[in-house]
C-alpha cells in the first residue's frame, strides 16, 4: 500500500520502519527534517510538508499530544487539506477523546475516512514490529488497513467501530500501568521499611502471581531507583492520567485511583521530577514514609 | 519427617495431603473432627486435640485468622504446651504482624522454634503442590523445614530471617491483588460505559501487557459479575487490608490505595456483600457510575 | 457612577438592584430581556445589546460560566468592542483562572481596564447588599471601583493586584465549602448509623466549635435530606471543583480533598442528581454505608 | 456532691478546679502525685491511690488514652474495685468505642453506674468552666450528674442514652476538626503558590463564611507555621483518627476523608513530626507542592 507517516519520534520511527520492511510504499514527514534520514536510508521517501505525505491510500500520525496533532491535521497544508477523498487517516497517538471526536467529524465532512489505532508497547516492541494495535473505526475501513496493522504489530484488537472508543481503551491501559506503579510503590515502601530487599521482593512477585512484563519493567525501575533517562517522561504519564480523567468525567465515571495518580504526578513535578520517568511516582510512598 | 497439621480448611487440607504424598509422617487436627477423614484415608493420623498433633519435629498451622490461631497456640493443650523443645511451629496462616511477633517471643521463651511460612496460591495450586512459600525465620530452622516446604510448594522464597516480615510480605501480596481488582474495576467501569464488552476488553489486556494469572482470574470474575460462591470471601479480603494497614501504621508508611480498598470493603459489606467473593469490590466503580 | 450590568440571574439581579439603590446610574442587560423589567422598575435603564451597557465608567459581568462570559466579551458588539478606553470591566462570575488571564491580556490590548471581583454570599446576602467582595486588580483601578463594591457588599478584600488571583481565591472558598459538606456528610453517616438524630447532632456542632453559617446552612440541608429546589445546583458545584483542580494543576498543587469532591460529584450526577443542590454529595457517605 | 477526679493533665486539672470552685467536695488523684498540689491548694483532697478517690457519689476520669484508663479502672485498687454500688463513673477521656462498651458491661456487672461525658474545648475553655459536655448514659444517671456537668461546662448535650455513642460523637467532632485542618492546608497551599499572603487570606475566610473558632485557631497555626509547643500533639490527633476509623469500621461506614487524615498523620510522623501540634498536617499539601 501507499502510505504516509507523520511523526518520527522513537515510536513513530520504528513503526514507519516496520512498514517499509513489510514492503509498503512509505512517505515520511517529521517537523525536524533530520529525523527522516534513517528512514530514507531504509527506502522511505522523505518529504518536507505534511500534505506531501498524504497522497497515498492512508496516512499514519504518531505525535506527542493533542496540540501537535491539531497543528498537523487542521493547519494549512495539513492532513485534512492534503488527504484524497476516501483515503484513511490512521491516528496512533495517545490523544484526548474530545480531539478524536473532532477528527471523526472533520474527516467525515471532508469525505475522508478516520481510524484510531493507538498501540501498546515500548520502543523495543515497535522496533520488532511486535506492538499491540487497538483499532477503532468502521469495519470496512479497518479491513482495508489490516495489512498496515499487521506490518507494525503482532496482534490487532477491534473493540469498537467508533474511533474515540479506541482512544479510551488506550488511556485505560495507561491508567492500569500507572496503577501498577503506584501499588508497587506502596508495597515496596512497606516491605522496604521492614528491611526487605526490593529486588528480591520484586523477584518473588514476578515469579509468582505477578509475572507480567508490566510488573517486571516498572518494578525494576522503582527498585533500582534510577529514573533517568526517562523511557516515558513524567509529564506524558501525567497527560495520560489527565486525559483518562477527562474521558471519565465526560461519561460520569468516578475513578479514585486515577485521582490519586493525578495527585502523585503533581507532587512529583512540583518537586522537580519533570525529566524523570513516570515510574518515579512509585518512590513517593517511600518518601512519604521517611525512607 | 514427623509433622503435625492444624487446620483442615480448603487450603490446609490440600497442604496436608501434599505432605502425606511426599512421604512425611503426618498427624492432622481440625476443630470439627469430620474434616480429618479424607486425610486419614490418605494415610495421615487423625487426632482430637491440638497437643496430640504437636509431638513431631514440626507442626503447621493454617487457620482463618488471629483469633483461631491464638486459641490453638495459647489455649490449654495448645501448641505452646504440646510442642517439644526445639521443635518448629510453622505458621502458614495470614495473620497480623503483631501476633507473629507475639509468637516469636512465646516460642522462644518455651525453647521452641518458630517460622512464618505464608503461601501464595489458591486451593487448586495447593492441591497440585504448586504453592509459593514465603518463609521467614532463622536460616538453620528454615533449612530444617525445607523438605516440608518442597512438599507443598513449587518454590520457597526467603526474604528475611524474621518471621513477622514474612507475614508483612504475604499481606503486601494480597494488597497488590486488591489493587489489581480495584484498578480493573475502575478501568472496566470506564470502557464499559463507553460501550466496550468487558470480556473482549479483558482478553485484550491479558493478551498484552497484563498477561498474569491475577488479571485473568479477577478480571474474569469482574467481567462475569458472578461473585458467589466466593473463592475468597469479602470479609477475608477486608481482614487482609486491615492487617496491611495495621502493619503499615506500625512502620509509619502511608498507603493511600490500601486506604481506598478499606473504604471499598466497608461499602461492599454495608450493602450486603458479606458472602460475595472479594473481587466484588471491582463492581463498585461501575455502580457509582450508574451502571 | 455610570455603570453597566450584564447578567441578571438571582445574584446579578440583586447586585444590580443594590447599585441602583446606592444612587448609581445603572444600565442593565440580560440575554432574555424579560429579566430586565424589575430592574427598570427600580430605575435602571434596560438595553438589548451588551455593547449598549458598556458606555459608562465600568461594567459588571455576572454570568454562569466561562462560555457565557466569553460570548459576552469576545462576541460581536461585546464588552471588548463596546467599552471605552480606560473604562473598567468588573468580572464577578466564578470563572476559570485561564479565562481570567485571557481577559487581562485582551482588555490591556484594547486599552481598557480589568478587575476580577467575585463575591461570597448567597442570593439573600446579595439582596441585602451584604456580599463579601474579593477584588483583584491594579490598586488605582480598585480604588476607582470602591464605591461600586461598597454598594453591593459589606466588605471588600484585596489580596492581590492580579485579577486571576481573585478568581483562585473565590474557587478556594467554594472548595472549602465543598469540604465542609463532605466532612459533615461523613460525620453524619457515622453518628447516624450509631442512632443519633442528625438535627440534634448538628445543633450540638453549630452551638460549639462549628458555629459558622456554612455549617448551619449545609448541615441543615444534609440533615433534612431535601435537595430540591437547588440553591446552588450540583453541576455548578462540580464546575467549581473542576476549576479549582485546573487552577491547582497549573500551579502544581495536589489537593486530595478536591479530588475526592470531584469523584463525589461524578457519582451524584451519574446517579441522576443533576437537578439537586450541591450539598446532596453530603448524602453519599450515608448511602455507601447502607443507610 | 462528693466527687473524685482521676487524671490531672491540663484538661483534668482545670476541670477538677472548676468542680472545687462550684462548691463540690473533690478528691483528686494523679499518677504523679505532684500534680495534685495546685488542686489541694484550692481545697481539694489529694490521695495516692485511685480507690481512695472513688469513695463519693461519682468519680471523673480524664486520661490520655485507652491504656491509661484501663489501668485505672481494671487494675488492683482501681475504679471497679473502689467505687460503691450505684455510684457513677464519669469518663471524660477520648477513648475507643470498644473500651466504652467494655466499661458499660463491667460497671453494670459491679452494680455501679457508668456515663460517658467527653468534652469539647481547649484548656483555656476548661479553665473558664466553659467546656461543652457531650453526655451519654441513662436519663436518671445523667440527671444526677447534671450539677457536675454544670460546674465544668457551659452547656451539656445529651444525644443518646448509650455511653459509647457519646464517644462516637466526640470522635466525630475531632474528625471534623481534622477535616478543617486538612482542607485549610490544601486551600492555603493553592493560594499561597499563587502569591497570596496566608494571614490575609485567613482573615478573609474568618471574616466571611468561616467565622468559627476552629478556623481561626487552626488556620492561624497553619499560616504561622509554628507547631511547637503542641497544644494537641500529632500522635493524639492520629489516635483520634484511628479511633474514628475503628468506630466507623464497626458500623460499616466508609469515611474517605478520615482515611486521608490517617495517611497524613503517618506521613507527618514518619518525617519526624511526633512532637508537633496536630495542625502540622496542614502543611503537608504545601510541602507536596514544593513550597
Amino acid at each position: 500500500m501507499k502510505v504516509g507517516f507523520l511523526g518520527l519520534g522513537q515510536m513513530g520511527a520504528a513503526m514507519a520502519a516496520s512498514l517499509v520492511k513489510a514492503g509498503h510504499d512509505v512517505t515520511v514527514y517529521n517537523r525536524s527534517f533530520e529525523k527522516t534520514r534513517p528512514l530514507a536510508a531504509l527506502g522511505a521517501k522523505a518529504v518536507e510538508t505534511v500534505a506531501e505525505a498524504c497522497g497515498g491510500d492512508a496516512v499514519f500520525s504518531m505525535v506527542a499530544d493533542d496540540k501537535a496533532l491539531e497543528a498537523m491535521v487542521f493547519g494549512d497544508a495539513g492532513v485534512l487539506a492534503g488527504l484524497p477523498r476516501n483515503a484513511v487517516h490512521i491516528s496512533s497517538s495517545t490523544i484526548s477523546v474530545a480531539l478524536s471526536e473532532r477528527l471523526v467529524a472533520a474527516h467525515a465532512q471532508a469525505g475522508q475516512r478516520f481510524v484510531s489505532a493507538p498501540v501498546f508497547g515500548r520502543p523495543e516492541a515497535a522496533a520488532a514490529a511486535k506492538l499491540f494495535v487497538v483499532a477503532g473505526g468502521e469495519a470496512r475501513t479497518l479491513a482495508d488497513c489490516a495489512p498496515l496493522f499487521e506490518a507494525i504489530g503482532q496482534r490487532t484488537f477491534i473493540l469498537s467501530d467508533q474511533p474515540p472508543v479506541a482512544n479510551i481503551i488506550k488511556l485505560s491501559g495507561n491508567f492500569l500501568i500507572g496503577s501498577v506503579i503506584e501499588s508497587l510503590g506502596e508495597a515496596m515502601a512497606l516491605v522496604g521499611k521492614a528491611g526487605v530487599d526490593s529486588h528480591a521482593y520484586l523477584d518473588m512477585l514476578t515469579s509468582t502471581l505477578f509475572n507480567a512484563p508490566v510488573y517486571k519493567t516498572y518494578g525494576g525501575l522503582i527498585a533500582g531507583g534510577v529514573f533517568e533517562p526517562a523511557g516515558f517522561a513524567a509529564p506524558l504519564g501525567q497527560k495520560d492520567v489527565r486525559l483518562t480523567l477527562a474521558a471519565a468525567e465526560a461519561l460520569n465515571v468516578p475513578m479514585p485511583i486515577a485521582s490519586l495518580l493525578r495527585d502523585r504526578f503533581l507532587t512529583l513535578i512540583a518537586q522537580g521530577g519533570e525529566t524523570l520517568d513516570w515510574s518515579a511516582i512509585g518512590k513517593l510512598a517511600a518518601k512519604d514514609s521517611g525512607q
